[in-house]
C-alpha cells in the first residue's frame, strides 16, 4: 500500500495509548454541571512540539508551559476553561504552578512533562481550589473513549466541540492523527483565542516535529481571522508516543512530507470549523490574494481584507461590495497597481484592471449570499500568493460580545 | 490685546471673502431634493494647502487635486456626494477634470485653481452629466451666508452637519478660521472617509501654511478611528486669502505658535464631532497612552486599543473589561511590561501593575455608561504618549454596512 492518508470518522479518535477525560469542577460556574476541566494523557513516554500566543500579554499557564516545552517532552495536558488565568501575576503563575503539580501527582509523572492550558475571562484569578479539588478523580478515570467529552470540555462561547482524525499510511504501517480544538473569539491571524491538542502514534524526530508543527500551525491556525483580535492564551500541542512502529521519521523524507500534509489537514480542518463556529459567524471566506510582488504584500493585503469591518459588514448583507475590498487592498500596505488588479467571488470576475465589470449583480449576490465563498483577488505584479480564512461581521458578534466582565462579577 | 483665540458661534462662518452654497443635482438619488452638490470660493487669491488619504487606491478627484495643490493656489473647491468616484479608472478621471473646467469656467478661474472632492459609493461610475449640468446655476448663486447649506451637501452617512469657526487676534488683529467637514463610516488613523474644507482670512506665508496644516492634521483628523479602515477619498484642505491684513504669520513666530493652535483646535473639534456622528456610534473614548518607551510604541498600542473588536464591544454594552484591554495592548506590537501596566477609566483606576484593583466594579460601570469617558493606559516604561479618538462597535454599525452596493445598483 503506498504512502497516502485521509480523513477518517471524527467520532473514531484513534491514536492508541492515549487517554482523556473531563468534568464539572466549578469553574463556569459552581452550580452548573457544564464541563470545565479536562486531561489528555500519553500512558507512553512521547516526543513532543508546541506553538504559543505572540501576544506580550502571556497568560500565566502560557508561560509555565513554554518552560515545560523547552526542558521536557510533555507527556500529559490540564485545561481549565471558563477563566484565562490572564493578568493574574504571580498568584496566577501560583496557580498554573499547583494545577501541574496536582496533575503530575495524579498521574505519576514529573511537573514538567504536564502542559497546562486555560481559556474564559481575563484579569479574574482562578478559583484554584475547585480545579485542584477536580484533578484526583478525572485522573483516575481517564479512558481513551472520552476524546469527545474532553472536546467539550473546552469550548466557552464554541456552540460544537471540534474533532478530526486522520488515517496515514507511511511505510506500510497505519499513523493516526487525531486532534480537537477549541475556538470562537478573539479568531486572528498569529494564534486565535484557541487551544489546539494534537496525538499522534506516529514514530518522529523531536525535531522533525518540531519543525512540521511550526510549519502547519503557520499554513492553518495563524490563517485564519474571525475579529482581528488575538488572545492571551493561545496554545497548539503535538504529542507523539511512538505506538505505531513506523520506522522513524526524519527531516527530510518522503515520510517527513506525508506526515506535514497530515498534521496540516488536521489542523487546517479544526481552523476552519474554529472560523465557523465564531461568535455570531454565518459565513466562512476564504480570502485569496496571488500575483503580489512579495510574500510580504500578500499576506498584508489578505490579512487587510480579512479585518476590515466594512468589507465584513457587506458579507453579512450578501452583497457582492467589490469596492470595499478594494479600498482594503489599497490601505493594506503592499505595492499594488490599481490598474491591474482583478477581483473574484468564486468564478465569477467582478473587477477587471481595477474597474467594475458586467458580470450580472444578481450573480455576484448569489455567491457572496452562499454560507462558504472564495474572493479572489490577482495583483497581477510577482508571483506571491496568501490565503487566509475569515467570517462576516454580524449584529449577534456585536450582541455577544457587549457584557462579559461586568456580568462576571455580579 | 494680547494675542489669543476662542471658539465663536458655529454658525457664524465668519471668514471674509468666500462663499459657498449648495443645491441638489441628482447624484444621491435622480428624483429627491437632497443636497449632492457644492462649492467654495474664495473672491480674492489664496495660499493655500492640502492633506490626502493614505490609501494606495485614490479616488480620481484626490488624484486630480493633488497635482492642483502642487502647481497652483487653489482659489475654490467643487464637491460631489453620493458618489466617490473611486475605482473608475481613465473615465474617474476625466469626469473630475470636467468638474474642474466646468467650475473654472463658471467662477472665471484656471482649471487649475480648482480643487474637486467625491464622496460616496465606490466602484461606480459618477453621473457626471447631472453634476456638469448642476454647477453653473450653482456657481451663480454663492453666498457667504451659504456655509451651512454646504456643510449639509457634504453629508453621506453623517446625521448632522460639521461646523466650527474660531476668532484669533494675531498682533492686535482679529483673524477667523472656519471649517466644516463629513465623516460617517471608514473613519480610521492616517484620514478618515472625510472631507474637511477650512477657510481662513489670515495672512501667511504658503511654505507656513503647508507645515502647520500637515502638523495640525496630524494631532486631529489622523487620531480618530471608527472602524479601522481608511477612505480612497480623504480630503482635508485649507485656504486663507489674506483680508484679515494681520502682519504676515511666518514660521517660528509666536503668531504660527498660536494660528496652530486655533487650526488644530478647529481640526480636532471636526475630527470628534466625526467620530460622535460615525455609523451606529453610541461613544466617543479617548485613548491616552503614556510611558510608552517610544512614540512609535504608544501610537502602535493606543491604535491597537482603539481598533479592537471586543474592546469596542465591550464599551458599547458599557462594560469595563480592562482584560480586553490588556488584551490588546498586548498584541499592539510595542514594547510592555506586563507588571508595570495601569489603566484607568477616567479617573479610577481598574488595573494596577497589569492585575485587577478594588476599585468596585459599579464606579467603572457608571464611567463606561457614560456617552463620553478615557481611557488611560500608563506604561511606566517611558516619557512617550499618544492620544487617539475612537468609538464604540454596535449593532447598529453592522446592520447600516450590510447592504450598500447590491441595493445601489438595484
Amino acid at each position: 500500500m503506498p504512502d497516502s492518508f485521509q480523513e477518517i470518522d471524527e467520532n473514531v479518535l484513534a491514536p492508541a495509548g492515549f487517554v482523556a477525560g473531563a468534568v464539572a469542577c466549578g469553574v463556569k460556574d459552581p452550580k452548573s454541571t457544564r464541563l470545565d476541566l479536562g486531561i489528555l494523557h500519553s500512558l507512553e513516554p512521547t516526543v513532543a512540539a508546541a506553538t504559543f500566543t505572540s501576544n506580550r500579554v502571556k497568560a500565566a499557564p502560557v508561560r509555565l508551559s513554554q518552560t515545560h516545552f523547552r526542558n521536557d517532552d510533555v507527556q500529559a495536558m490540564v485545561v481549565n476553561s471558563g477563566n484565562a488565568n490572564a493578568c493574574t501575576g504571580l498568584r496566577g503563575l501560583e496557580d498554573a504552578k499547583a494545577m501541574a503539580k496536582a496533575t503530575a501527582s495524579a498521574l505519576g509523572l514529573r511537573q514538567q512533562q504536564i502542559a497546562v492550558c486555560s481559556t474564559g475571562i481575563i484579569g479574574v484569578p482562578l478559583p484554584v481550589d475547585r480545579v485542584l479539588a477536580g484533578i484526583p478523580g478525572l485522573a483516575g478515570a481517564l479512558d481513551a473513549r472520552n476524546w469527545p467529552t474532553l472536546a467539550r470540555a473546552i469550548m466557552t462561547s464554541d456552540k460544537n466541540p471540534k474533532m478530526v482524525s486522520v488515517r496515514c499510511v507511511i511505510g506500510g504501517k497505519p499513523v493516526h492523527i487525531s486532534g480537537i480544538a477549541k475556538g470562537a473569539g478573539m479568531i486572528c491571524p498569529n494564534m486565535a483565542t484557541m487551544l489546539s491538542f494534537i496525538a499522534t502514534d506516529a514514530v518522529i524526530d523531536k525535531k522533525t516535529l518540531q519543525a512540521i508543527t511550526r510549519c502547519a500551525v503557520e499554513q492553518s491556525f495563524n490563517r485564519i481571522s474571525v475579529d482581528g483580535d488575538m488572545s492571551t492564551n493561545d496554545t497548539a500541542m503535538v504529542l507523539a508516543n511512538g505506538l505505531a512502529k513506523n520506522r522513524e521519521i526524519v527531516t527530510g523524507s518522503g515520510a517527513a512530507k506525508l506526515f506535514r500534509e497530515a498534521l496540516t489537514h488536521v489542523m487546517l480542518t479544526l481552523a476552519k470549523k474554529m472560523v465557523r463556529d465564531g461568535e455570531g459567524v454565518t459565513k466562512l471566506v476564504e480570502i485569496s490574494v496571488k500575483g503580489a510582488a512579495s510574500f510580504s504584500d500578500a499576506q498584508k493585503i489578505a490579512e487587510a481584507v480579512a479585518n476590515s469591518s466594512l468589507v465584513k459588514c457587506s458579507w453579512n448583507g450578501g452583497d457582492p461590495n467589490w469596492g470595499r475590498v478594494m479600498h482594503a487592498i489599497g490601505y493594506g500596505g503592499g505595492r499594488i497597481r490599481e490598474e491591474l488588479i482583478d477581483i473574484y467571488f468564486d468564478g465569477l470576475v467582478a473587477t477587471k484592471n481595477g474597474l467594475a465589470t458586467d458580470t450580472p449583480i444578481e450573480e455576484m449576490k448569489k455567491v457572496v449570499q452562499q454560507e462558504s465563498f472564495t474572493v479572489g483577488i490577482d495583483l497581477h505584479l510577482g508571483d506571491a500568493d496568501y490565503t487566509v480564512y475569515t467570517s462576516d461581521l454580524s449584529e449577534e458578534y456585536v450582541a455577544f460580545n457587549r457584557l462579559e466582565y461586568a456580568l462576571k462579577l455580579r
